[in-house]
């Protein structure tokens, strides 16, 4: 290990435990009221020490959703990749199995409530502040990004052929599963029961992105 | 007209004077900043008239979002049967036909930034607040029968079949409109630039919805 990784390691746990200090102080007391002050106190770190990690309150909050979501895409390559190992994965032809594909690959455990809450507290705030919103659609970008590689790596494997741009379907699934985050965070469904509902809105539409196979 | 017809009528004409001054307060203050009183000092009404036609802050807010999404749908509907009469609907059938059809629908005026920051901020509270939340699930129920009833009749007058359900189909589009325009008020879009953007994302989907004409 080279001389200079070692403060470069402790940099990067200091940005970690300011992330989970933020995560707390986020659910208990929501973006607005959640201050800088509030974040170093619960990490045990001074303002100089948050400000050598993030530019500003916004920057930490952005930080936690990057973190947050890469998590959850994480947790589905791992589902993906012990699937494809295990050579357990059901064949995507024939009628429904897009339905199980789906199923399968969103069998991950977790909850989205804090992450829904996060997304839609700070999109609010980009909506109104031009530097932030850049911020944030360089991050709603990344995150397509890597759907659509999750998608293609799954479509691929399984020889399936798509209807419309990797991009496209990823930006879609996307779009309808935080819709269905969000009604579920508010009908305050449990994350399997939401899992649940989303899984079965994108497994309805992945039937119509898939080209049946011929025959 | 009935004598109760005229304090019925001066209640909604009080109604809708302090949905106007909302709506000012809240493109300039926004949802957090903007009080009752402000509310009520703009539209030159009492904090009495107020809570007789709004129960809180939120409810007056919710009513917003109602007038603004209704405002869209019955600009979709006069552009609908305006169509119709003249005749000069694109029939859907063949290649490409479904984004004819999207583009002479949803070719209305309007500006949606007002509509995507109200939705977005209520969202957020909705998310906090558990009666909140009832109302604006049920807000979004209504609005997403009105678009399925759109669609339906589209699908009907043009003899187009569906390959989901009308409910589905309608969710579906609402929640990629919507992320389309978030996306386009955060790059600053003009409302015609955002249309066009969300108007082909919709068509490349509505291609997916359509069963094709067999021949």
């Amino acid at each position: 290990m080279s001389e200079a990784a070692v403060p470069s390691r402790r940099r990067e746990l200091t940005r970690q435990r300011l992330l989970d200090a933020a995560q707390q102080v986020f659910a208990e007391s929501g973006f607005d009221a959640a201050s800088v002050e509030d974040v170093c106190e619960r990490a045990g770190f001074t303002r100089g020490a948050f400000y050598s990690n993030f530019e500003s309150k916004e920057g930490l909050f952005l930080a936690l959703v990057d973190r947050v979501s890469g998590e959850r895409l994480d947790a589905v390559r791992r589902r993906i990749s012990t699937l494809e190992r295990s050579g357990d994965f059901v064949p995507a032809s024939g009628q429904g199995s897009a339905m199980r594909v789906v199923q399968q690959v969103l069998d991950v455990s977790g909850d989205d409530r804090l992450g829904v809450l996060l997304m839609s507290e700070i999109r609010v705030h980009a909506l109104r502040q031009k530097e932030l919103a850049a911020a944030y659609l360089a991050l709603e970008e990344s995150m397509c990004e890597s759907v659509a590689q999750i998608i293609g790596d799954v479509a691929k494997s399984q020889k399936m052929a798509l209807r419309l741009p990797l991009k496209d379907v990823a930006r879609t699934i996307l779009s309808v599963w935080e819709s269905e985050a969000i009604r579920g965070a508010m009908q305050g469904l449990g994350f399997d029961e939401m899992r649940g509902i989303g899984g079965e809105r994108i497994a309805q539409l992945a039937e119509l992105f898939i080209v049946p196979p011929t025959r």
